[in-house]
């Protein structure tokens, strides 16, 4: 493992690894759920904890920054002349930790079982977040000084879209100049492969209603000769999809980009077990036609209900006729799709498909997010990949994710700089599922790793950085 | 209004009006959900109210029964020898009151309001159940017996299919001999237009649970790649009707008794104003293709989905493509069906529609019900007509009932004799829905036609029922 056990801050790093773990719980303790206005104290207790943290490192600007969401926890650093500067991305929200009866251990207590480390929020993104922390922490500790100069920017809205992270970028523009964006979100693909990830998919969503009567109607009196919400519902549902697994929305596939040549030799290059995959899942490989699993998670959009209710869903039986049935609808989307075009597709799609005597109510329930691509020649990227084949032993392949990062997307569009992700989650580690957890291994990794980019990066003269920023 | 005001119990009774309100309030605020075990207090709470009144009223044996299920209240007074001898049939129980938010007042708190009395259960069946009762309860007080035998039946589970019923008929058997069953449950079609119910419903039940993964997924991670369990389930939804309306299920309408050129002139004598219908419930007429509302609500079969849901249903977005999806499927069932078989056509249908990766597990909710007929020249129903014409003024229609009595045909198949409803509960009562109500004129036309039949049955001879008990 280089940098080496002869680094003096990696030194300090591997031989204080009971903090890191204590930090860790703290962090999974305080329940930080965005999506969730029950959980309001818990996003401010953890704001409240990493400020301290920042503060007792010896950052200088230390404070909550918003623009009328959730705010950031914002530090700086900014002593280091003639090194370039990075903003250091994580994120400190979670996802709602339903369905609670399927923890094992509580959500909000992390918990250790067979070198992971269970708790919700703890791979995305509380474990990773602190690696990155701790490294500039152990810096600041063992020498005193960053390699470079330093921008913390922990967001409080990654899990529902980042909805004003944009206005935030705009309010607070002269505390995010900088070079590039390091971003210790993204999760790594697998934990036994070193990737770095050099694209995301966007997403959209939309929060549905299907109203067919004034009230719910005893199935008795009325069944049988009026609508039914829930019928209603599932005919709609089913009407996005063709049966063999195309998006059935006329438009929605506009402007996607066909997979080129290099793509595609990239793609084979990559080992793939799909039957692991899917074991691993208890699952089955189902999608759109003419395509491979990879492809349909990295290359293809999707279109998925995240939620779907209506009627009766207590115990026993309850002859109703529901009036009222609810949806809840996201997709992922790739290079070449405009959220906004998607958008008044799946609107045109779902008032078409509504019958008279149904009324329908669309609400997006988060601001789209383009998918973004990293530039090929990037600095950061190069001295990611180095770093990160220092840390694993051996060379990253370059992957994509499925999922959405709004910040890559956000912060080119708003500061015009790119954002190289830095993870040590991985996708298998149950996000926004019951159980999720983080490997203990993923610790020392990620933080031989950090410790390397940033020597790296402090060799590094900003004018690397010029066709890059605006 | 005869028998006149000259008859000594209903002046009885119309003078206390409001001990009937008194006690239709103390019924009301006993929360008897039978499908919902954390009700079992309110079940057990009215029971007690209801064997208290008996005994107080000078009832012989009073005593709950049952067999395995919730318990029914039994009661009996049988000293008119050379009189025929009734059960008479009520519910104690009531539908959960779900969703709560929608009630104006609280469910369970009697709430009068213009005319009305509003609370759960207040119409199906405990307003209804206590005109049968007070008219009793009114002949012992004031003449210090009753004209007829009698034995009192207040069933536990009649909202969640009377489940036990039949075995309680079996373990009971001696307790519930008798010529026939007056039903204090089954609502009469208009407030406006006095109507018999010569027949009704039959149902059965299913829940469903379809599996596609070991797991929620993250949508980002998987969404695209794999199965989603709510796509699944809207598939299967909707494949269980035709785009018009019909029932898709093969073999579902195997028997279905064609209708009648009598029974067709029949519901065309009926004055029935299908836009005012509509208009109340702010619906739409939709249903099986080539008959009328009426039709469709009486003697055409239903199948429909009661409750329906998966994945996140909080607040704000969740990005999970979900592993689990369920639904509550009731059908109504017409004379000619046979509820095991309509269950074995459903379940077959389901597990062909369900695709390969895709796990679906069929529970079924509740025991199934024949459709039940009364006998159109039975003794009971023709002073029933009386008594109904009696109270009313004038005579009243023959019609059916969309909804399911599984006494009917419970008693029937079990103890061998026919059920006539006298109920003064009406269709339009919102019950199974948010603010239940029971209109208070009701109390007064109750009372009296009950007065009336209990006395014409006093003059009629055990003898007439010989052909129609076994």
């Amino acid at each position: 493992m280089s940098p080496g056990m002869s680094d003096p801050v990696l030194s300090h790093l591997l031989a204080n690894r009971e903090t890191f773990l204590d930090r860790l719980k703290t962090l999974v303790a305080a329940p930080s759920v965005s999506a969730d206005p029950a959980y309001k104290d818990g996003m401010a207790e953890t704001r409240a904890i990493l400020s301290g943290w920042l503060r007792e490192a010896g950052f200088d600007t230390v404070r909550e920054i918003e623009a009328g969401g959730h705010a950031a926890v914002y530090a700086d650093w900014l002593h280091a002349p003639g090194a370039p500067t990075f903003i250091v991305y994580g994120h400190y929200d979670v996802q709602p930790p339903d369905p609670l009866e399927k923890w094992i251990s509580p959500p909000f207590k992390a918990t250790i079982r067979e070198n992971r480390i269970y708790g919700r929020g703890i791979s995305d993104d509380k474990g990773p977040s602190l690696i990155a922390l701790q490294t500039l922490f152990g810096f600041l500790k063992v020498e005193g000084r960053l390699p470079v100069n330093m921008r913390v920017l922990l967001e409080g809205e990654e899990e529902v879209g980042s909805a004003t992270l944009p206005a935030l970028c705009r309010t607070h523009a002269d505390l995010l100049k900088a070079d590039a964006v390091i971003s210790a979100d993204g999760a790594r693909w697998r934990a036994d492969l070193p990737c770095v990830n050099v694209g995301s998919r966007g997403n959209s969503g939309y929060d549905i209603a299907l109203r067919t009567a004034a009230k719910d109607l005893h199935s008795g009196r009325f069944g049988g000769a009026v609508r039914n919400a829930l019928h209603e519902m599932a005919v709609l549902v089913s009407s996005l999809h063709t049966p063999d697994g195309r998006i059935a929305v006329d438009g929605f596939y506009d402007g996607v980009a066909p997979i080129s040549g290099e793509e595609r030799a990239h793609l084979e290059a990559i080992p793939f077990d799909e039957a692991a995959f899917l074991e691993a899942i208890g699952g089955s490989a189902h999608g759109e036609p003419g395509f491979g699993t990879l492809d349909r998670l990295w290359n293809r959009p999707t279109l998925e209900i995240n939620g779907m209710w209506g009627g009766y869903l207590g115990e026993g039986a309850k002859t109703v006729t529901p009036a009222e049935a609810f949806a809840k609808i996201t997709t992922r989307l790739v290079t070449g799709q405009d959220p906004a075009r998607v958008g008044q597709a799946v609107e045109a799609h779902l008032r078409k498909a509504c019958p008279e005597g149904v009324t329908l109510e669309i609400v997006e329930n988060h601001a789209g997010t383009s998918a973004y691509t990293v530039p090929p020649d990037h600095p950061l990227l190069k001295a990611t990949e180095v770093a990160m084949g220092l840390a694993a032993g051996k060379a990253p392949l370059r992957i994509r994710i499925g999922g959405t990062l709004p910040l890559t997307d956000i912060l080119k569009r708003e500061l015009g700089i790119d954002t190289v992700m830095l993870s040590y989650s991985t996708t298998d580690e149950d996000f926004h599922a019951p159980n999720e957890f983080f490997r203990l291994s993923a610790i020392d990794e990620g933080q031989t790793a950090w410790v390397a980019l940033l020597r790296d990066l402090g060799t590094q003269s900003p004018e690397l950085y010029a066709p890059y920023r605006p």
